[in-house]
């Protein structure tokens, strides 16, 4: 087992923070989503909630969607927004827990990208058709059923927005992941396993 | 073990054909890709030769890049050119196959759109990045180091296309498929194994 670092991409609704959780669980590795906000914020002296509100504004603003439209934006220390800096910083951190080989679950956070040049790094995609994922979203995250389906419509544009904007790709490509799993035909525990089997068994001679 | 079928698409050079055989084997499941043209031609009394080379002449035309362009082309009895004629014959062959519980592998062919409204079918895309495609199709397909860049890039065009033209899907898309494995990372037996254990775990609720 060479994989220093799973990042798992996860479409709203398929499950993925939870196969995230339970490698964690299953390798003993330590466990990443927005608590890298936490990290950053303490070793930065940012307001952790200011980052989040900040994120969550850019995901759904303009700039986003025109950047979306017109290619990825570039950014230079004179055009340095709030947003791209707390990004910055957590390219910076998620750089660092790889270059001192820490054992981690990474969900979210383009991670896939901002390793792409380490070579042991696992990257996983987790989808389900739409059913699926409303069915999981009111029953275990509680979402009201009138309001499903505009919010899975709206985080996955707004994770794909991000996702563009910051990295110049297509979220969801096959091409960044090593694994891509519909969790719409299969329960949980075995996407994990299959995870877990896949790192046991895959070869580490180049960055994705 | 339910899934009478198991659809590959795969990228040229992944070695997605081979996976194919390789579960044929393991399974005892029967084998298509263009041989399926075979069947066709004698149910039909159509020429095999005529049904590949038409199919080929189609992939790479001037129609298809246009189709590709502006959206699928829906085609009624009146435009059925002789290419659509041939999708229909492979389309209604592979329809039986899942109607009578065949158990088998279709590679190509179009088969998990075809199959999209049954339950017992696993759709599987192999796809892998550009230096480890190119490598096998050199060492193992002995195609030539200078032809091998415009080779890879012509022959998944032209399955792009017919995809694109006979579905009006996007091929390689992660939504078409339960399970999309990047073969750079990881050996073909493996990858064969990884599937057996998908398709012995899931459930067979819905179609895709």
């Amino acid at each position: 087992m060479k994989s220093n670092i799973i990042t798992i991409s996860r479409e709203f609704g398929s499950g993925g923070r939870l196969v995230g959780r339970k490698l964690a669980e299953r390798l003993g590795y330590k466990y990443y989503d927005k608590n890298l906000l936490d990290e950053i914020a303490a070793e930065k002296g940012y307001s952790r909630q200011m980052m989040e509100e900040d994120e969550k504004r850019a995901k759904n603003s303009f700039l986003y969607s025109l950047t979306n439209a017109f290619g990825a934006a570039g950014y230079g220390p004179d055009t340095l927004s709030i947003n791209e800096k707390f990004f910055i910083a957590q390219f910076e951190y998620i750089t660092k827990l790889a270059k001192n080989g820490e054992n981690c679950i990474i969900v979210g956070r383009c991670a896939d990208y901002v390793l792409r040049e380490f070579y042991n790094n696992t990257d996983i995609f987790i989808y389900a058709p739409y059913e699926a994922k409303a069915k999981r979203a009111v029953e275990e995250y509680g979402v009201a059923e009138n309001e499903v389906e505009k919010m899975i419509e709206e985080v996955d544009k707004a994770r794909e927005n991000y996702y563009r904007y910051h990295t110049g790709r297509k979220w969801g490509q096959p091409s960044n992941y090593h694994l891509s799993i519909n969790s719409g035909f299969i329960d949980i525990d075995s996407i994990v396993d299959m995870i877990i089997e896949f790192v046991e068994r895959r070869n580490y001679k180049e960055g994705l």
